[in-house]
């Protein structure tokens, strides 16, 4: 049993008081994978962007809303967990300043200027000590084997032990086409299946990198 | 027994493949608009824009995703309908050109031209003929006398009946502060209450509206 830092839904980036940055994530993935974790009885801190689906109610909630937020709720949280899997759809840039009135149609035509986000699971990393780091990545390019060498750099780059690369057809629904990729060997391709059924072998994987961790950790004392 | 066109839930306004300018409208109240026309015995045609939440059966939905879209399938229904009630909540702005790749963090801060988008109300006022207009002004105002007299200016300007103003609250949620307005006498105020009990006391004001209408009309002929 470990305790598991879920992260789930998009963020959003204030443009005003109204109006802000996102993108169509449901949450799905995360809760799905987050009642999977929970049904296998581990521990789940979820950080949670705003959706509208309700979270698992034995889930540890934590809601954020924007990248900022999300951040600073893992960075406290990290430490008292065993494995991350960072399932949200963080936007990658906001608004470099937020205004405090809302624009109206007759201002006409502007310019907004956007700065990149930190990336969540990329800081984690760097505290990453003995735990398991899952990440996903979003694969827009049209081949699968570019999408799939570019979905190995970020697992490198990020410090990740487990990433799926997923289609533009997850973002919002039901179901996705996944590959989960590890630190060696081929990628797994799940195909078209359900979050649920992604969220299991995902979930399979963390306790098997957790069980591989449990020696080296010991070897260390 | 009216057909009513009813607009509902947010727009969103594409940057690239995956993000987009949007605000966190729920379509709560247009659907609950859409149910209570729907209990009054009118034919609903209901122009939605992308939320989690199901509308009503018997309604006729038509999904769209940006204001464009919603625009044009609006000019589509108004000539059927003999009210409209514009309850979605349309971003003012747009990208001036979504982007075909999503650009990534390590391309650095970059400025996103937008644009003004049509205002859908007013545009169906420049057409309005013989029917009954519905609008609502959100009050970011600090006081409420001159975030009511706002409302009358967008009542007047687009040819409204009726029109809601509310507060920043009832974005998303299951309640909101109102006012109601119309062409002539006080703000009527209705205080915070349920989006159900809203639109009960709004269909009443379009129920009355086309019963005046209707001598005028017949005058007419």
């Amino acid at each position: 049993v470990a305790r598991i830092l879920i992260t789930c839904g998009p963020t959003r980036e204030a443009i005003d008081r109204v109006r802000f940055l996102t993108n169509a994530s449901s949450g799905r993935t995360g809760l799905a994978i987050a009642e999977e974790a929970l049904a296998r009885g581990h521990q789940v801190d979820l950080v949670l962007g705003p959706i509208e689906l309700p979270p698992p109610a034995q889930a540890h909630v934590v809601p954020v809303t924007s990248c900022a937020e999300m951040l600073a709720a893992c960075l406290r949280l990290h430490p008292l967990c065993q494995a991350v899997i960072g399932a949200a759809a963080v936007s990658d840039f906001r608004p470099a300043a937020p205004l405090d009135v809302k624009r109206g149609r007759e201002d006409g035509a502007w310019k907004l200027e956007l700065v990149p986000n930190p990336d969540i699971l990329a800081e984690l990393g760097e505290k990453k000590g003995a735990r398991v780091h899952v990440g996903f990545a979003l694969q827009l390019e049209a081949e699968t084997a570019r999408a799939l060498e570019k979905a190995r750099e970020k697992l490198r780059s990020k410090h990740l032990d487990w990433i799926v690369a997923n289609g533009l057809d997850a973002l919002g629904g039901e179901e996705g086409t996944y590959f989960l990729l590890g630190r060696s060997g081929p990628p797994e391709e799940l195909g078209r299946i359900g979050k649920r059924a992604l969220s299991r072998r995902l979930i399979e994987a963390v306790e098997n990198s957790l069980k591989d961790l449990k020696p080296r950790a010991d070897q260390g004392r």
